[in-house]
């Protein structure tokens, strides 16, 4: 074990993360398909050109995998609004930016891609949550770094814009990500398109950033 | 027809409201035991003692039934709050309370329960009304309803208590509304008892409305 070469350890690795990253794919088309409860680890496999065996060697359960799905989108989704704002500090546009909470959020947050198979997901995988207390834990893990997340970029915005809060970055980071998740709810019931969808949504999130933010 | 005794119409009547009633309750007690998805027809009928045909003439589908039903755990709790801010506002005891906003949402949510089984009733009839367009109509109508009577009520504790918010009030209704469920199901998936969970979403939401009341 001590003599195998660092390269093939870190090859190895690697294809395992290629692994789990066909099935994460092939779990995401089955999803968009068929839904939650009929994407059976057997369609999944199928989909993706693998056994079984090598399914549960990445995963322990099909829940597993959904969580992991839902939370590779949400953390897409805060990747692009961190990139987005350090973009625009590095522009030195963050500190041009309006104090108007509605333009902050549109231009913070126009690159985020709101669709309806996302929030199908993360619907599916919280009622799932909601069933499974093993699952629950995990989603709750994850919905706990989510918040950190948002957290340090409501900080960060915050000190580039020297704005001041009513509320602590995370009470202010659960506020947002809360209504972000009822608004994109009520906007896919609704049978919005994706353009009208991020309006309503930003908008939504607009009027709670006003609240929060404490005028000059 | 046009002889038909009133009385014989109004029984009648009342006759129909009863099954409804009882087919709610049997549909409560079966989805209790097996979830929304397994809660057939058959099995509601079974329990409330009615035959498919009962069924069908009270409701198109099972969806519809279920709606209802989450429709009335709602309305039954936004009642038990109007009349907890009915009897504070008949003591004179109205005007008299706290501005901290954790005390008003304690004095005035502590009579509302927020039960497991709720929590997953609504969940599961929301996921549902995501998957069918002609239920996420019925069900952003129901909601609508929801939001409407709540602002009602921000509106009578606003003006009894002479409060200032800094949103109308139908928006710091659905800011509560949207809150308050997103804390009740972070709520069931910690696992926590009753009156840790109701303690737990007071304070949610009395952070919130710490924000929206404007201090004196």
């Amino acid at each position: 074990m001590s003599d195998t070469p660092v390269m093939e350890v870190a090859g190895m690795s690697r294809r395992r993360e290629a692994t789990r990253q066909k099935l994460l794919d092939a779990a995401a088309l089955v999803f968009a398909e068929v839904g939650l409860d009929a994407a059976s680890v057997e369609a999944i496999c199928e989909r993706a050109g693998f056994t079984r065996g090598a399914f549960y060697s990445n995963f322990e359960t099909k829940d597993e995998l959904f969580l992991e799905l839902a939370g590779s989108v949400a953390r897409g989704r805060v990747a692009v609004v961190r990139e987005r704002v350090a973009a625009l500090e590095g522009e030195g546009a963050l500190e041009l930016m309006p104090t108007n909470a509605l333009e902050i959020v549109q231009q913070i947050l126009d690159v985020s891609a709101d669709d309806r198979l996302g929030v199908l997901l993360m619907s599916e995988i919280r009622i799932r949550a909601l069933r499974t207390p093993a699952l629950a834990l995990a989603y709750l893990a994850q919905d706990e770094e989510m918040l950190r997340n948002v957290a340090q970029i409501i900080s960060d915005i915050g000190a580039a814009r020297a704005l001041r809060f009513r509320v602590p970055a995370d009470e202010a980071a659960r506020l947002m990500l809360t209504v972000w998740e009822a608004a994109s709810v009520r906007a896919v019931m609704a049978g919005l398109g994706d353009e009208e969808m991020r309006l309503r949504i930003n908008e939504e999130l607009a009027r709670v950033a006003q609240v929060i933010i404490e005028p000059v």
